[in-house]
């Protein structure tokens, strides 16, 4: 029993345990080492998965071969390809752990059949992806919006855990800029907050 | 009765006309004029919108004061600031009719009461935002992978009846290049075509 998922879906819609115990039985668990892909792009997407440890990003191949991350996905977050998920199409991106994480893998198969037998996941997941598409239009408005160096203020303010937990080069990469121009960003807020 | 809204929802989960006609009840009818806003940055987001006949488009007023188009809604969309609609926060962008446009209305409160009488609604709305999501996603990986001519390309490949059919303001304001760019881009595909 994964007491994280219990919890998130329990924020959501009203959920008893013994339902949650059957539930469970639609999920495997799964551990993947850090770099290691759950997802390549160009391949099938075999799952939705939940992370219970540890931390994911998706992430797709620009011209050049540069990895561009576009996403991560920490404790009680979902990631997959959704359309790829969904459709069974080739995935148009990439799901890595930036760490050691444990997971649990729902397929697409399991899916319909958990949301046939309890609908009421249906509003579970209903509200995940409004949030899912809620956090990517304030994506798509910051990096219209904000300088480099205001998205990464913003980022660290709304989350100061996960910039220290994740490497530089994947922050870089997530933020569009190269690793060397974080490391001056970080370089010039340090100093501000020892004056 | 909308027959647009009956097909869409017919096509993702099954509907009968007699449970149908009892969700429209919770629909109001609206028609907005050209340029009018539904929604305004700053204010309170009232309702989520179904498209019936027209255009919408959502935007955000940038730094300089500049509107940033982040995504349109023609026949059989939704849309609505979600984050705001859903948490009654004030919203963070503004949603604005391209051409006069017919909309059903539905606010919080009535789609709260509508799922809980029709919870096969909950999977209709699943899958459309599921959809919103995934469609956010490649415009994320569009606007870092592909100059702004490929976005053009692209976009006027998929949607060739719609380029046509927005200003060519707008149009460049969602590409994010000026008017007179755009003018160019499409000077020089028209020359490549009668060649």
């Amino acid at each position: 029993m994964s007491e994280n998922l219990y919890n998130h879906i329990a924020k959501f819609i009203p959920l008893v345990r013994e339902d949650f115990a059957e539930i469970m039985l639609f999920f495997d668990s799964q551990s993947v080492k850090k770099k290691q892909n759950l997802v390549e792009e160009g391949n099938v997407c075999r799952a939705n998965y939940f992370v219970e440890k540890g931390c994911l990003r998706m992430f797709f191949l620009d011209v050049d071969g540069t990895e561009q991350t576009i996403q991560f996905a920490i404790e009680n977050w979902w990631m997959t390809d959704i359309e790829a998920f969904n459709k069974g199409k080739k995935a148009a991106f990439s799901i890595q752990a930036v760490e050691n994480t444990e997971v649990l893998a729902i397929t697409k198969y399991e899916m319909e059949r958990m949301l046939g037998t309890y609908p009421l996941m249906e509003s579970y997941f209903r509200q995940v992806y409004e949030r899912a598409y809620a956090a990517s239009l304030f994506r798509v408005k910051y990096i219209m919006r904000l300088s480099k160096e205001e998205i990464y203020d913003h980022f660290s303010g709304n989350f100061p855990e996960f910039v220290q937990r994740i490497p530089q080069k994947v922050l870089a990469s997530f933020l569009g800029i190269t690793p060397e121009y974080l490391s001056e960003i970080r370089k010039k807020r340090m100093t501000r907050k020892t004056k």
